[in-house]
């Protein structure tokens, strides 16, 4: 290996102007040890932090402390920022020169509205990376320690968001397809309509849903209930988002699959 | 708050065969730096690890030096163990007092072949827990800096397993839906079938197919081709699994969606 004995190469992150680039991090469900080794090592090198509301303060106490924290305030129907102001502020700090880490509940790919800023950055020349981090589904799963697939049961998992975007909007953004296992984020603030879709797309009354509210967090709160008495238990128990719906669409003889679906719990 | 003191509480882990333990941990896509914290402080703390084959040689290096570790050898086409020898294996260790450390690449809740594991556990009245980790998907998004869903474009990702049960099954498990997102695992060695199936399903030529191998690792390879030349590059490139085909289905008008999507790649 050759040797370039560029200075720049030498030269702390933080120093040039040239260095400055924007960090997309996942911060993961919320507890704080469910963040990656390289999310924590870019949490202490970051000087500047723009964060979701959502973000923990578990997690944000791993911060550099002499790093700038902003909170941008994401939240469901609360964007206390909008998007054009985050982009804006993000590349105007990397022009600085500054390490941007842009901290996102989960990860950043999914449902983290992430294309927008990378499109920014990179419209700006300013290098861009994604650090990834858990998905609410995989916590919420752990949580319950029960598994997303189930071999023999589920060959695919169908990550949606049920937020819509206005009220009039439909909660499911496709039909529900047998022998699949769906894990539907933020799918409280419009429980009944969601029951209802859910019920006029096939999946039976008696079908065990789970939720898992603030997956991984000191408030977690876990509910199960057949589909039919959803929307009465949650209101009952007061759960709220952020939380995940859980619930498998049986495989059956009536609706063809393109594979054949054994209905078995493998048990050994 | 009361003070029970009971003797047994105060008693080390791996003192006393009734505290033997089964945890599922997540190892990630391979990189050592994309665990969580949570999975390394349990590395640390194991007794056993029972390893797939596709387990980084860097993150085995942050087991417990006094620690069994154990491949039992699960690759695509190759199981070195029957599903039936893990669950007894890990059986016996946790009765044995043991904390059992099931180490599986990703998340175990995605196509982990957890759930087998966990009912085993259950029966034989082991405590049981799952640890999340980064699943593939996640990896390859974060390895292309492009985001599994893009507002306005994908409501929802759809993870499938493209591996079949033999040679004559279909690879995909169900129909595309359009204006979704797809991360399909393992989808390279029946990469001409797969595509076939791709096209028959309608999605048209020139999409863009991005193939992400080895997601994280020094030996990742990207590819991204159009489908109908995909099957070719893959070949000539020399592609293998462990690795993750990315694509979209398109929108489209003639194939109606619960939801209005608008075409547009939303940036500031």
């Amino acid at each position: 290996m050759t040797l370039h004995a560029d200075p720049a190469s030498l030269t702390p992150a933080a120093a040039s102007p040239s260095t400055g680039r924007l960090i997309l991090v996942g911060a993961g469900p919320g507890a704080a040890d469910l963040l990656t080794l390289r999310a924590l090592r870019h949490l202490q090198e970051a000087d500047v932090v723009f964060h979701d509301r959502l973000i923990d303060p578990a997690v944000l106490a791993l911060v550099n402390p002499r790093a700038l924290l902003r909170d941008v305030g994401k939240a469901v129907g609360a964007n206390l920022w909008p998007q054009t102001r985050i982009c804006a502020e993000i590349i105007a700090a990397a022009q600085r020169g500054q390490r941007v880490l842009r901290l996102k509940s989960g990860d950043p790919s999914i449902f983290g509205r992430a294309a927008e800023e990378i499109e920014a950055a990179r419209l700006h020349g300013i290098p861009v990376e994604i650090v990834p981090g858990i998905t609410a589904a995989c916590a919420a799963a752990a949580s319950l320690c029960q598994p997303l697939t189930t071999r023999g049961q589920s060959r695919q998992l169908v990550i949606a968001s049920a937020t819509g975007q206005s009220a009039n909007d439909a909660c499911l953004p496709a039909a529900l397809q047998p022998g699949s296992s769906y894990a539907l984020y933020m799918a409280i603030h419009r429980i009944d309509t969601l029951v209802a879709e859910l019920a006029a797309q096939g999946l039976p009354p008696e079908t065990a849903i789970r939720i898992v509210s603030a997956a991984s967090t000191a408030q977690e709160r876990v509910l199960e209930a057949p589909l039919h008495r959803l929307a009465a238990q949650v209101r009952q128990q007061g759960i709220a988002n952020p939380a995940i719906l859980l619930f498998t669409m049986p495989a059956t003889a009536s609706q063809p699959q393109a594979t054949a679906v054994t209905i078995a719990a493998a048990t050994c």
